[in-house]
């Protein structure tokens, strides 16, 4: 596949390098039959077969970044969970549309590239891919010398997934006051709030060890809610999904919602990880602004009918709260 | 669409600033009725009714950025060649494979965010995905301090195209000795070699105006080979089309032939255009050097039958040269 876009990088995919070596059997762990074509072609190359067997196929694609969490993989040398950030937040982004992932392509640039450290990051995307039934089609790296700072490095990926038109969310038309919201739990602060966080906790940072419980509460990657939606769906109608990311339920709920209708949310309802207290205490930051920038534990909303609550909950292998209701106004 | 991300990264869409309503307007102008959703979705959403039209759909990805040519953009606060740099970019590498844009998405990211240089960007992004019948579906802009150098930025762009199965390129079995190479013009070094571009005229460049002849010759948009493949294809077939990009010759016509055969170019067969010349004499740069970092002024090359090469040129509408031959070996 496209990831000759590697080896041109000086990641020379055929090399003895261990790191490298692992990275390109994840690569290749994500091919399905659906790939065509062999490294050195341009593209990447996706046989839409399956798009011909649906009836109202729509493509979904979406763009992103993982923020200055960039920056503190880079400073403790930990770049494998970035790659499972960042697909993993494609994948929420598109799910809440109602989509399932085709294929993931990446791109990743520094200063100066070190192909161990590409590697460890493309194999944290591969792994992340595979798990989702995801390609990781193509790819691209980058050497920019007088872009980035010394040391600094960023990655960026687009997914391209597919739904059944009948399928989409939001479904606005039918939520209604009395609509129940579940919530389900981030695996931390996602890729949101870094630059903050990365101030707050300048000083407990600065003497921090690259495996210590506060630097693994940081760079916990970004979980993937394809499963337990894909659970939940399987009980009952979801009328909305909310990926809970940078302006936090004040931002992304509304998102959803027709006009006329709000979230009342219960903050009380589910219990705030330690890590967003930490970052709140060391920041002496208020709740509005922890609400405003940070999950603070729930990183994605189902909007359901009050009847099918407990059946979807029921159906989900691991815990939910009942974070709010639909109200008007 | 999705350029609520532009938004969210204080661009505002809806402000008064006239670049960024410019930018909104250019945007919009690419939307077809292929386009389903509105601005605040996650994801771009993309009727695939045209897929199910065909008869075997391969959907051709592919994610690019434009190296250092940024920084020189930067420098001479000149943004929105760059937007055209990166789709043309883009849209030459899935074209090279028969395929047809869809759409396309864009990463920007900078130390700081200046919503009119990134309305530049954007606006030079949106006119070439329109002259290329592409949508510009979805984006996403990160502020990321500690990342990129004080006044410097980057972009990314991801394009996704479709092409019938059957008239996929190369057609490697069909290529056989004899058969001849077509190229077409670039348009200056494109996105290729502006480190090397940087050091050697870093004098003349400190002294030069941004709007001067030499600014304008390093910053001329990477064209689109769209419309001369197009009326090259309908004269006669192509079996195989190679992009001139970073590796030059050496490294991108071998990567369409089939194993046993090599392209044997005739240097002397086009005028090299005077920038690469400048380029070449200030940094007393070899032969050798310049063919493998720079496209010399061939930015695309077309591998069609000999019998079939004045049908070809003559449904060109611009000038073309023949530059080289497929021989054994």
């Amino acid at each position: 596949m496209t990831h000759s876009a590697y080896a041109a990088a000086g990641v020379d995919i055929d090399a003895g390098n261990e790191a490298v070596a692992r990275m390109k059997a994840a690569v290749q762990a994500t091919y399905t039959p659906e790939v065509l074509g062999g490294i050195g072609d341009f593209g990447g190359l996706f046989d839409a077969a399956r798009l011909k067997a649906m009836r109202e196929p729509v493509l979904v694609a979406s763009t992103d970044g993982v923020g200055t969490k960039v920056k503190l993989a880079a400073t403790f040398g930990r770049y494998e969970s970035i790659g499972h950030d960042i697909v993993n937040h494609c994948i929420n982004d598109i799910l809440v549309q109602g989509a399932r992932p085709l294929f993931f392509l990446d791109y990743i640039a520094a200063s100066k590239l070190d192909p161990a450290r590409i590697a460890a990051v493309v194999k944290g995307m591969a792994e992340a891919c595979r798990a989702a039934g995801c390609v990781l089609l193509g790819g691209e790296t980058a050497e920019m010398p007088g872009v980035y700072v010394e040391g600094a490095f960023d990655v960026a990926g687009t997914i391209v997934g597919v739904v059944e038109r009948e399928a989409m969310l939001p479904r606005r038309d039918e939520i209604a006051p009395g609509d129940v919201l579940i919530g389900l739990a981030s695996s931390g602060p996602h890729t949101n709030g870094y630059s903050l966080i990365r101030a707050v906790l300048v000083d407990r940072l600065a003497s921090a060890q690259p495996d210590s419980p506060l630097v693994d509460a940081l760079l916990a990657p970004h979980r993937s809610y394809l499963t337990p939606i894909e659970h939940a769906r399987s009980a009952a109608p979801i009328k909305a999904l909310a990926h809970i990311t940078g302006g936090g339920f004040v931002e992304n709920v509304p998102r959803v919602l027709p006009p006329g209708l709000r979230a009342e949310i219960d903050y009380t309802a589910w219990p705030m990880p330690p890590i967003f207290e930490l970052i709140q205490t060391a920041g002496g930051i208020g709740d509005a602004e922890m609400r405003r920038v940070f999950n603070c534990g729930i990183g994605m909303v189902m909007i359901v009918h009050a009847t099918h609550v407990e059946a979807i909950r029921a159906a989900l292998d691991e815990p939910s709260w009942v974070v709010g209701e639909v109200v008007r106004g």
